[in-house]
């Protein structure tokens, strides 16, 4: 105890603690040696003080080192690996393993499942008929080296020091820290043991990250710690304003991504898909630069490779292949209604993502409390970006609800979220900025 | 918990709460309804945004909201009270608290135990035979309608937050805070109940606080609260580089606060005691000006008033008054040896407190772990001070010990402590600081 009171002091006076300090510290944070009052401390202290790149690097470490790491050293193909920092519509993933996996990478996404207004990555995957997000790693193991990915639950096996921390941290108001966020997100992705790294950090009103600048440090201390660890890593920096895609809703946005990987879709889902395989391409060294990784994504998605890998990993993880081919087959909601302009229209201000995310939630999409059961059904299509001009009475929106009463709750909150001007609104700043890491 | 939550990363974005927030939170402290790792976060947000004077007078009020207050409106005389900060030798209570009340003032002096180098007030008491430290409420204030003062432990009754809270801070790195030291300091004092308050902030190699800049920022915030609660306070700033007086030990300490209210002793004691006893008498309007009360400080001593005070103050709580008459009652340690200057003599450089403080440790005088007994009669009686011209061989201090080995432990500290220079050294900067409150 007396010995983790001079760590939480040196931090407190803002010096740097060192590699040995902090594996122990996380392994105490595991073994449960360390009462909670000194992390949560120890966690504000570092909240303001900072952490300097070496400084986050040896946190990463020490909580990579509290459990298991997988080793991918057998397999006959790269392996790569992915993190979003997360925004309402956010389907990207379910479009990019397969697409991946078809180009001869090998791709294991591993997702937490959290709270959320809508659903994680994991509950759009088990709105698929059978699909279990849950394999044995054995299991997935081979399905790695015979399909090339896997779309599953992030393992408790793996970095148990970041559940404690992060549960800790969500009770303390430490959520709200580069070096704590970049280090939580990227102790995963060590330990999950891919050679190369593509980050998608957004900012903006729809997403986690406010401002381009802070998007910017979050992304300099996640390539910093890839390229630290000896992984090939790049940020995406790109800004978001509105929802990602139409669909929000599990099975909706499981509909938009089939649709995209099928050469359909809105093209704003595509082009950061497309962005964010290309870069992973590259850095696997599977294609020599970006204009011939782009061109060989388009080609495997023309050519139903793709889709055909998708397929292949919903089949491999119990689900029904058919949905690919028949999106019809997901679960429907019973009652669907538009939601349209009121007034004389005009040109669409803002789509607020927060208020179309809380639009999900009243359908049932998301949960409040962790244990709570999603429906995998409902959800909300745009029909709509900010800029486009709309006239009086024309549908904004589709809702798809299990009934009147919780659709006339959804209306409500996207009255608030979708806002109309008299006056033409400029369509939203589009366009990536890259952060390149380099291997230390 | 979620609010906590928000009260927590409001303070972590450098706003301020306001009272109702404070109470509620203090309140929570004490029935033990918001988690220590929430607690441990807020304390290490205040060490990091620091508190306003408003904000820190909320909290302290939110502290004392927690307990009992004592009233003294039936009282026929103003109450005055006094916190030092403490320094090793510091025994100025024993010394200001019976002479004030021999000028007519009503002074309850409450001390804790706590840990220590050396005994706290407590235990200087407690080495006189007989007494007693605890009185039950109602005997303490027939004892101040009696005789007006009384030396007793901090009562659990009053600020029950403060205890929780201390504990949290020591084992979180988050003592070192001036609105949090200010706050547990002012609590106990508002809900003692006294019109009149001086502080006596020490600061220096032999203070708790080490610059001048230090001990000024702790004074403004602690006569910010005493102003802000309506009582009128006075600061008295002063350096300290070596111990107060030349006594350290229990017993030891109390025979040099008798020999000062008799009119002998160090004369720095008396300089100090002098200094906090006039403020005291003047803010409870006993005296005119200070010249006014520091005569009659020096009279009441002249005349045996306050050593008989003293007396009757150690007859009342059970202990033997006639320590006042013959000191030699006093506990006595069996083994006497002097500590001496070693080869040529010359000036001395340096008295450290805390070297002498570890002597006095080594002899049995204070305590490692809170229950641990400690041993009245021992102690260290410095002969010198800095800037004193020593000649070869001459006492530099006398070592009351239990025995030859613990003296010889105890020598080996001092050889550190006290430090020799071959040139003259001027002897340590002198002089007070008042630093005065405005009654709000």
């Amino acid at each position: 105890v007396t010995e983790i009171r001079g760590l939480i002091e040196r931090k407190k006076r803002g010096e740097a603690l060192d590699a040995d300090e902090l594996r122990a510290l996380c392994r105490t944070v595991v073994d449960g040696s360390v009462p909670d009052y000194q992390l949560a401390a120890w966690l504000m202290a570092v909240c303001w003080r900072g952490m300097d790149a070496a400084e986050t690097l040896a946190l990463t470490r020490g909580m990579v080192a509290t459990g298991a790491t997988l080793d991918w050293r057998d397999l006959d193909r790269p392996t790569v690996d992915k993190h979003s920092t997360g925004g309402v519509g956010d389907k990207t993933s379910l479009v990019l393993v397969p697409l991946l996996a078809a180009a001869g990478l090998a791709f294991v996404k591993m997702s937490g499942r959290g709270l959320g207004h809508t659903g994680g990555t994991l509950d759009k995957l088990e709105s698929i008929p059978g699909f279990t997000v849950t394999l044995p790693l054995e299991r997935m193991r081979a399905q790695v080296r015979r399909i090339g990915c896997a779309l599953v639950g992030q393992s408790a096996e793996l970095v148990p020091a970041d559940g404690r921390l992060y549960a800790l941290r969500d009770v303390t108001a430490t959520v709200d820290c580069v070096p704590l966020i970049a280090s939580s997100i990227m102790s995963k992705k060590l330990a999950g043991g891919a050679g190369a790294i593509v980050l998608d950090v957004k900012w903006g009103a729809g997403a986690f990250m406010q401002s381009a600048d802070e998007a910017r440090e979050l992304a300099a201390a996640l390539v910093g710690i890839g390229g630290g660890a000896d992984r090939r890593t790049r940020a995406i920096l790109s800004p978001m304003s509105e929802p990602l895609g139409r669909a929000v809703g599990n099975a909706l946005e499981v509909r938009e991504a089939i649709d995209t990987l099928r050469g359909g879709g809105p093209p704003e889902l595509w082009t950061l898909t497309r962005e964010l395989g290309s870069h992973a391409m590259v850095l696997a060294g599977a294609a020599p630069d970006l204009p011939a990784a782009v061109g060989r994504l388009e080609a495997l998605r023309d050519s139903g490779a793709a889709a055909a890998r998708l397929e292949a990993l919903i089949e491999a993880q119990g689900g029904d292949p058919r949905v690919v081919e028949e999106p019809e087959r997901l679960p429907a909601a019973p009652h669907r209604e538009l939601f349209t302009a009121e007034g004389d229209g005009g040109w669409i201000r803002r789509v607020d993502a927060r208020g179309v995310a809380d639009a999900a939630l009243a359908l049932g999409a998301g949960r409040r409390i962790k244990t709570a059961p999603v429906d995998p059904a409902v959800g909300v299509v745009l029909r709509v970006r900010t800029g486009d001009r709309v006239a009086a009475g024309q549908p904004l929106a589709a809702i798809h609800a299990r009934g009147a009463e919780a659709a006339a709750a959804a209306v409500e909150r996207l009255r608030v979220a979708i806002s109309l001007s008299d006056e033409p609104v400029p369509t939203p700043e589009a366009g990536f900025e890259i952060v390149a890491g380099a291997v230390a």
